[in-house]
């Protein structure tokens, strides 16, 4: 499956919060054999978020995943930018409003919070575009919901790392799975020689398996530490070739008298 | 001036590598009083890069700043990329030729590299899109690029972290210095209160200041900690606005017996 992730939020744009969830989703993306094609990060604002998904849905990935924006707060626009896009209205939920409300119960009783009952910011968390599902958050408020728009499945998770990582596994997870590609992932760090001597060999056994995706990538200036990885996707026989294709590029790194440093 | 940030890597896309370069450059062009307005990231593909880059121009950006895919491997796609997109040929530069040709002389002299003098495939790095203005690397040998096509600056960086901060501090930093904006972010931490309990507060402050961005952000799940930020751009009286709504906050936050927390 080809899948997109839409990163929403100011926050990410003036660089006040390091987007670390598209790096977690991205490894659990490939590591069920799916293929993440792009990563956007915009703003909280309707109208970007109503266009940007809609150009997403033109590119035909089977799943998008949205991070941020669902919050009880005025400039928590997603589900309102997502309804935009999708041509829907939004309209309230009861089973959302019901899991919001047990939250808040649940955390006054508990004395986390001071006041009680649902408000209308409150109340806004559980206005869904028409046809969500609600994924109920177990670590926050907010939940999360499930769409489909032709044949993509819409995710809309919070951006709060802990309830987009508890959603993600009840609910996502799942599907990659049961969908499951195979992914494999092979490599080695080398020194004493550079990206650029070794680049000629790269090629050469690039082109003797080209279903396997080959590349260095150095790790501090001037290639004193290189990393070599070997990927592919969905291969019958993917271990296999990638280990052939890592063996046969260890011997080229002896033979021009670079070091190996296998990675654990 | 509006800011966008293309990044290029399949390692970002399948988790290996966190992009920690795109936050760098976020808080940089905050700092300067522009807006980076979206940030891509996507595959080494060239046909990928070439449509995402017309897209980017499309929507009229000041500063296009891509990341990534400037080495010497046959899979470093960002230049021809770029130069499909821009419709123009690729040409061998005669000032990147001669920096690349002396960083690996250099490098060779002082034992980094074994293999002498120039290849194919550093060569490459300095076949660059016409119209480009190679940017030393003093970290790395991949030159950078400055281009302008229509009203847009593109400044295309290498991925390895050191030698993109180092160009970004040689080259671009006095161009956003220079078309300075106005860059104001006051705000704190605060206790005891939610976020949904603060929302109406926070809508209220920001009807009465419209000019300013007023955000919360729940650090933990059920809203344990919640950081209160105030951002404005491009304000004759920034300063003295985010400091005013700041203390009516404050005072609400209080009279809701919630508790602060200074930020540093």
């Amino acid at each position: 499956m080809e899948v997109e992730i839409l990163v929403i939020g100011n926050e990410i744009l003036i660089g006040k919060t390091q987007d670390t969830n598209s790096n977690w989703l991205a490894k659990r993306i490939a590591k069920y054999g799916h293929r993440l094609k792009r990563i956007t990060a915009i703003e909280d604002d309707i109208e970007i978020i109503s266009t940007t998904l809609q150009t997403i849905l033109e590119r035909k990935p089977n799943i998008i995943i949205t991070t941020g924006g669902l919050g009880p707060t005025f400039d928590d626009m997603t589900l309102a930018g997502v309804a935009k896009s999708l041509n829907r209205e939004l309209e309230l939920n009861q089973h959302a409003y019901k899991s919001i409300e047990k939250a808040y119960e649940h955390a006054y009783k508990r004395g986390i919070l001071k006041l009680e009952g649902m408000t209308k910011e409150r109340e806004k968390m559980s206005y869904l575009p028409q046809g969500s599902i609600p994924l109920p958050n177990i670590r926050g408020t907010a939940p999360g919901v499930k769409l489909t728009e032709g044949d993509a499945i819409i995710f809309i998770l919070p951006g709060v790392p802990s309830e987009m990582k508890a959603i993600f596994q009840n609910v996502v997870k799942p599907i990659l799975k049961e969908k499951r590609g195979k992914f494999v992932e092979k490599g080695l760090f080398f020194m004493g020689i550079g990206e650029s001597q070794i680049a000629p060999y790269v090629t050469k056994t690039e082109n003797k398996y080209p279903q396997l995706w080959i590349k260095t990538h150095p790790r501090i200036g001037l290639s004193l530490e290189v990393e070599l990885s070997i990927t592919g996707f969905n291969l019958e026989n993917g271990e296999e070739l990638a280990e052939k294709a890592l063996d046969e590029m260890k011997e080229v790194i002896v033979s021009l008298n670079g070091k190996i440093r296998e990675r654990k």
